[in-house]
């Protein structure tokens, strides 16, 4: 184990404990656990609340998602496990700025199970909810079951477009519709080159022995849909890009906004060279690319490996892509 | 080997390829081989250029700091070794404005000799060339041999006052001053925790047994100070805040800034563990954090480990710390 933590089991509480100190202009506690984070300046009162969550170990996802222009709040888990409901309640009701509240989040059992009691625990309190599930993983279900996919690094994406629009006061219906526009829009798919160990358990989620890929894997090591010797790095994007502009079906001419996440072990030097590679693929296809980002943006805690998103846009969410967004840990750098 | 790459020979100028195409608008290469890269708007007239360079496998460390208030210009080097010195002379020459260039990089061998033998090149040219050699890493010599310490991480911190000064149009001596005082001002020190591959070779750089840690490893797995069994993030980080507050003799109630660099391969959560607990140290030595930073800035491919960097402040380093600053790579949030 090759891990710099301290008690396993104070994982997660010591990291929220030091995001509030880094950041204290940033986010606040919104309850005694402080497993409710919320933006410093919520409730920002007729606005749409964004309520976002899940396991820990992801980092920036999630938490670094909250911020000017993303996600009002966070509930924060333990390590790969949803948060309570008690837990997404108080952060619902810290965000309630009286115009409604939209969670986001992966489509994971727990955490649709969670946020759905939630969500029970603030209607009798008159507050409005509405739900959008993340569901851009292809190799996660086929495109006839796309309802079904897990959310992975196209959070990013989603956030962003979402976020733009609660900021600039748009009504929880809409937020609601471009929640749901921007996830339809994007799709991901990724690569593990290495397990991940969970702090509490100390050894490996899977096994997959030094030298091999797995295709498609989920960002809590989640099996993927092809298991072989490592390839290329122009080899994995051009599988990767393959099923993601196969089931995208952009229309030629199509301006698309590229993310190129690693998972939390690869250098950033190895995410560009994937970048690279789908820059060509997407221009062989005749598509072109309105916005880059190459850095990590959702994580698996130490797992070797990344995945590429790709947003098909319009008008609407290139608009909303390139407002102004701001948190600690989330990078928006506007290119091309 | 856990590589996402093509040909190992070609990584370092895939990677260049990938920047470019990515990022356009920010750098633009001043060379053929487009191992000299600058920035997108060089040279600015009667301004000072800044050129920096190194060799390649520490992004986002010297690519990454080329931008608006960073340095102007940057050669590249193999993984790990430094560029040429007609790489060096030609980003000389493409920042130069009149105004002069600073040469700011890292104590290495390699890079001294080549950045010395392009100052040579550029003078007969009438470019005014001034040196400052970055030297923040205590572990690398004891303090009465301060000016034989490598650099490493400090140069974050180091660049971004030193470009703040020549964005504002300070002069060649004023930038040089301004420079060497933030190198003066700040301290590093590393833990590795696992050894680095270069592409090239295919084979550890060192040995490091899964479960032991080197406290005061370089950022090409240079020895440290120590070699043992890992210990707590807290143990960790204080030993390493011991060595780098006993050697900056810090005044009580001074104002620091302090930054968390990841070295490749570790989570962004157990960086912000060491924040935690450095952040206690300094506390509890009556001192004050005026700015953090957490993330990944110079690291060693896929090392796993981390450094703290700690920079004494006094106004008119934390007025240039605080001076809008942007590229593609380098993050700046002001924080606390």
């Amino acid at each position: 184990m090759k891990k710099i933590i301290n008690q396993p089991d104070d994982f997660v509480d010591e990291v929220i404990d030091a995001l509030l100190i880094a950041h204290p202009g940033w986010i606040k506690a919104a309850t005694a656990d402080r497993r409710a984070l919320v933006r410093a300046d919520a409730p920002k009162a007729g606005h749409v609340g964004i309520v976002t969550g899940g396991g820990s170990g992801h980092m920036p996802g999630f938490l670094g998602y909250v911020g000017e222009g993303l996600c009002s709040g966070v509930a924060v888990g333990n390590v790969f496990s949803s948060p309570s409901a008690e837990q997404i309640f108080e952060a619902t009701k810290a965000v309630n700025g009286g115009a409604g509240v939209l969670y986001v989040y992966g489509n994971y059992g727990g955490d649709v199970f969670n946020f759905d009691l939630a969500a029970d625990l603030a209607e009798p309190e008159g507050i409005d909810i509405k739900t959008v599930l993340l569901t851009d993983d292809v190799a996660s279900a086929p495109a006839e079951r796309a309802s079904e996919r897990r959310g992975v690094a196209g959070m990013a994406f989603v956030f962003k477009c979402t976020g733009a629009a609660a900021e600039r006061g748009d009504s929880l219906d809409e937020v609601a519709r471009i929640c749901a526009k921007a996830n339809d829009h994007c799709r991901t798919m990724g690569v593990g080159l290495s397990p991940t160990i969970l702090p509490a358990a100390g050894k490996p989620t899977f096994t997959l022995p030094d030298g091999e890929m797995e295709i498609g894997i989920g960002i809590h090591g989640e099996p993927g849909t092809h298991r072989g010797k490592l390839e290329s790095a122009d080899a994995i994007a051009d599988r990767l890009m393959g099923q993601i502009l196969g089931d995208l079906q952009a229309p030629k001419g199509a301006r698309l906004a590229v993310l190129i996440n690693g998972l939390g072990a690869t250098p950033l030097e190895e995410l560009y060279l994937l970048f690279r590679r789908a820059a060509k693929v997407i221009g062989d296809h005749g598509l072109s690319i309105a916005r880059s980002y190459v850095g990590e943006y959702v994580t698996s805690l130490e797992m070797a490996g990344a995945s590429i998103t790709v947003m098909l846009l319009d008008d609407e969410l290139e608009t909303l892509l390139a407002a102004p967004a701001r948190s600690p840990l989330y990078r928006d750098w506007l290119l091309v």
